[in-house]
């Protein structure tokens, strides 16, 4: 049996003494046909290890080996014997489906031990069918395409302007792959910042899974694109490691601008019978194997020891600590005030900012309307907008916080983080530490209309492995989960509302992570009411009419709907007699009702009535929505009424 | 109270009658100073409106006022009476903020009366914050930026290549919106498929929602960019009305590429003391109205009523009728062979296909995987390749299913349709009918790891307003399920699973959606496991192990996880005593277990106990996978045994 339960980086990583010259100049550091030797290899690992696996991608891997091997043995500054060394250059392979000449490289430098190779894929290694930070070597997991150069601009925007050290970051990406749009916002920021420090690796090998690429071998397409949007562009043989060699030096040397390598490739390089042809898209090689591996030994010139040189880092990364970070003065308002939980979203990044400098805050094009752009005010260097481009900002948030650099704050509409659900998930994955707030949940937002409310950001958020979702419902309550989501592992979600909302904590009422609080209460209570956020607010002033006419309602606010207090909800709920009626400013699916049924599934004797927004709303006043969907305090007196006839 | 339960187009259109002048000939038709005229209008309506709602966008409507009026006064053939007849030119308002523009030109026109205007953003409206098919004259909702080029990529490869018709598409999408990758997605896939009957006119007002966009007025850098993606680009300025009617005119002639106008704009144009300044997006002009609006009244020339002439379409599109779609051939396999879901959604494909040469498949280069290649080795022209870019391969077919046109099935690796979830939240909103298939699901997939493997994707369609969700069993399922999903409204989903299982049904098995089946059960039966795709095979391995031991369990396949058999499971679950066991390859949240848990949540003495993937998984053989998060017979017999102690 394997033990996944626990979610950290265990790799497979052997302890390697590495010797390494020094040159502190960029050059040739590594004899060609040693790369040439090792590009060999990383193919004939590739062919083996997908031929024992009977799947995987060694085509793919291969049209890239000779980009590995510069990379690896000769560009790369970096310590085989710490992956996570934050001085270190970075690479994220994008097209994570060739993992094999990934980890073919790691091979050869010493860490991996070859004999690992051969349990590619298999339930009881670390070498999966593509990589994640379950291996000390990767930084974020990839194989979803079309995001690696996200979290490479967060890596490289670290690098450059919050820790400023010399480290390089490369980020190599397919043809195909190209294709998605995310790949391009973050070609637009990477340019807009300047990012110099990075390197765009295309590996244009022409064929997608299906069929060719919408450019095929069109290089210079591909370099008139990049060149539009502001990248240093070249074309060159992405097997030619001389051409390689200097090319990566040529993008050393340029000052101002990223650089875009497009290597022109061939899928299953120096695969006899296989190479560029249709259909073996993710296929080992099965027959063809004996043939092509007796091929690629041919190819093998050094005899000996292959000799190369793995050049050292260049400057040292400030030692930072991210743990422990609290806001520097309590919450401060005043019962019964109007305020709207999204501006405490602002007041407490300053706070927490001030707490510690390397808390930062990335925006869409929003920070007036999620009140990150109070961080901005504070420090402009430790906020980052990245415009309208909600993949791409999620991915340089998650790059951003690699290697403990920093704590990330994401921002935008709720509604829109849809948009990076992909990124989320895959960042879970990633075992990333971001935060996310997203603002202007439900139809609480009034007249935009339906595009603009959040109405399944929670059961989005749910689905997250080890995310945890805070839906604070007034702003004393959002201070506090902005300071235990800086200090929460995983990826946490902070649910803020547009409209202002009554205080209903005193400043020194304290919060736990998975811990409801009971906001009113009666001797009489005949029924549990769980809100969030807005309904909160309307569920207490229906207890209160409630109470007028005899019937005790006790009003919950569930704080994180992840983990929801199950303990607190069952006894509650039997305390009243087993009625819950739940009322959420979101979908029925997914959301505060199913979460709280999860927590009872097992227990009998509990119904519960979930109220939620039932179908696509409409713009209008909050108190119409509020009303025309049965959630304001009128509807949840009838609600109650309707429920106790359960 | 309004009535908005059910979605459907009700309009605020007035029936008009519309007198045009016959023009055969690309060329103004409508007087320049009457143009402008009605530029100035349609700024005073905005202003008015907005300023009547206290909230929407004035500033982001002037800057298109003269893009609309050459649109509608002068260049687009469309009927006012019909703004949904399919010969018509489109117009997709991919900024949706600017909606006040939008419907202050079909009060000029003569569809909405001036006075529904005063309603915007209220309750009783459907002059929404934001475009909705609610208005006959919307085909797609708009308001999640980078949306609307997709869509009208979708329509005009249906006018080029299906309906073979010259209508014309134009997307208006704003400067900041460019920024989102999605719009980079159309803009290749356009060219890839050389639209000409295409234009995308870019409103370049420079400002963002909070600061300058990425581009500012660098028009030459819109121009370079699009260029490089094989547009033919035009830079104009977007107030001069000639200088508009001559690139449209341009854009007609020109053939076998998409064209772009880029137009330079401002933002509050004509606005005094507000164009071109910060901090006025998405705000009413307050206390600035009055004075706006007195500038604006002086700046009308033309005196008496306003004529203008709007071209009649030049040629009819078909009629089509994409009702009743049967399945040609009734499923023909044998009960016990084993055979993959996925594979059964290729060849229903085809079969349906056969019945109608309206039903197209769009695959995102996953064809070879998904099946939806059988389609097009039928017949490739009824086949769209959208390459590797998930958010415009939803927004194409959404825009290829406008106007009941084309019976769109779109298919990929289930985990990369997380990536369109913002697309299919809008494709809700826009009343879209798509039938979606993600194959791929859950650990079943092995190897791959991960990244490619689908657990959250019966949660993120669960959120979908109206979506069905079928979750076939076999092969027999499978394509019945591909037959309700054509003839279904609203968005479909089919989950479709990698691995071969056995076929359960025999061949004339019906089913229904809403509708499970029990498909094992005895008379000793103790538990009722649900189950969905492998785990189905896995539970009545189970269950006939179970039997052994003298445990009865019933088990139920619900074929459909939206809508669920609520009535189906309750009386089941009474049946066996109150025990549900589900047992399903997908996260615990929003899955279907959760939906169970909906279906009970009011009944008494019913308890569900959830068995589903707990945490991220990792690379391994399928069976290997099951075992590990114990959802194989096994797995199952255990969990049953601890369940019968609930």
């Amino acid at each position: 049996m394997v033990d996944d339960a626990e979610q950290k980086c265990t790799g497979t990583c052997a302890t390697v003494d590495q010797t390494v010259d020094t040159f502190e100049m960029p050059g040739q550091v590594t004899d060609s046909q040693v790369l040439r030797d090792l590009a060999t290899r990383i193919r004939i690992n590739s062919v083996e290890a997908t031929s024992a696996a009977k799947s995987g991608h060694p085509t793919s891997s291969s049209s890239i080996a000779e980009i590995l091997s510069v990379l690896f043995f000769n560009t790369m500054r970096y310590k085989v014997s710490a992956p996570r060394d934050p001085s270190s250059d970075r690479l994220v392979l994008s097209k994570g489906h060739a993992a094999p000449a990934l980890y073919a490289a790691w091979v050869e430098n010493g860490l991996v031990p070859a004999a690992e190779l051969r349990q590619l894929r298999q339930v009881g290694s670390d070498l999966e069918g593509h990589p994640t930070p379950r291996l000390a070597f990767v930084d974020v997991a990839t194989g979803s395409l079309g995001q690696g150069l996200a979290m490479a601009d967060g890596m490289a925007y670290v690098g450059k302007y919050v820790d400023k050290v010399d480290f390089r970051t490369y980020c190599l990406i397919g043809d195909g792959e190209s294709a998605e749009g995310s790949i391009w916002e973050s070609i637009a920021f990477a340019s807009h910042y300047k990012l110099d420090n990075l390197v765009l690796i295309v590996d244009v090998n022409r064929l997608g899974q299906t069929e060719e690429t919408m450019l095929g071998h069109h290089l210079d397409m591909y370099k008139r694109r990049l060149e539009a949007f502001d990248f240093n562009a070249m074309v060159v043989d992405g097997h030619d490691v001389d051409a390689l060699i200097k090319a990566f030096d040529a993008a050393a040397a340029t000052k101002g601008k990223p650089t875009a390598i497009i290597a022109k490739t061939f899928k299953g390089k120096d695969f006899p019978g296989v190479e560029d042809k249709d259909n073996w898209h993710g296929k080992p090689l099965g027959a063809q194997s004996e043939k092509v591996l007796a091929h690629l030994n041919s190819l093998l010139k050094v005899k000996g020891k292959l000799k190369f040189t793995i050049p050292p880092t260049v400057t040292l990364a400030p030692a930072v600590s991210i743990s422990n970070i609290k806001l520097t003065s309590p919450p401060s308002y005043k019962k019964g005030d109007m305020l709207a939980t999204r501006s405490a979203y602002g007041t407490a990044l300053v706070k927490l900012a001030k707490s510690n400098p390397r808390v930062m805050a990335f925006d869409g094009d929003m920070k007036n309307s999620t009140f990150s752009e109070e961080l901005m005010k504070f420090n402009p260097d430790e906020f980052v907008e990245c415009f309208i481009a909600e993949q791409n900002l999620v991915g340089v948030a998650v790059g951003a916080a690699c290697r403990d650099r920093v704590v990330a704050f994401v921002s935008t509409f709720a509604a829109f983080l849809t948009r990076a659900f992909d990124q989320f998930r895959m960042a879970a994955i990633s075992q990333s530490n971001i935060n996310v707030c997203g603002s202007h949940c439900g139809v609480s937002i009034g007249e935009d209309g339906p595009s603009q409310m959040a109405l399944e950001d929670i059961a989005m958020f749910r689905t997250i492995p080890g995310s945890t979702i805070f839906y604070p419902a007034d702003v004393v309550a959002t201070e506090r989960a902005m300071e235990l989501a800086a200090n929460t592992p995983g990826i946490t979600f902070i649910r803020t509302s547009r409209p202002p909302t009554a205080v209903i904590y005193s400043n020194d009422q304290t919060f736990q992570i998975g811990k409801a609080n009971i906001v009113l209460s009666s001797t009489k209570d005949q029924i549990l009411i769980i809100a969030g956020g807005v309904t909160i607010q309307e569920s207490m002033l229906a207890a209160n009419t409630l109470l007028q006419t005899g019937i005790g309602a006790r009003v919950m606010d569930p704080f994180t709907i992840k983990p929801i207090d199950k303990e607190g909800i069952i006894s509650h709920a039997k305390e009243v007699g087993g009625r819950i009626l739940v009322v959420e400013d979101h979908y029925p699916e997914g959301g505060i009702g199913e979460a709280v049924l999860a927590a009872v599934a097992e227990e009998k004797g509990i119904q519960v009535k979930l109220v939620a927004i039932p179908r696509v709303p409409r713009s209008g006043k909050t108190a119409d929505l509020l009303s025309l969907y049965g959630i304001d305090a009128k509807g949840i007196v009838e609600h109650v009424k309707n429920a106790l006839k359960m």
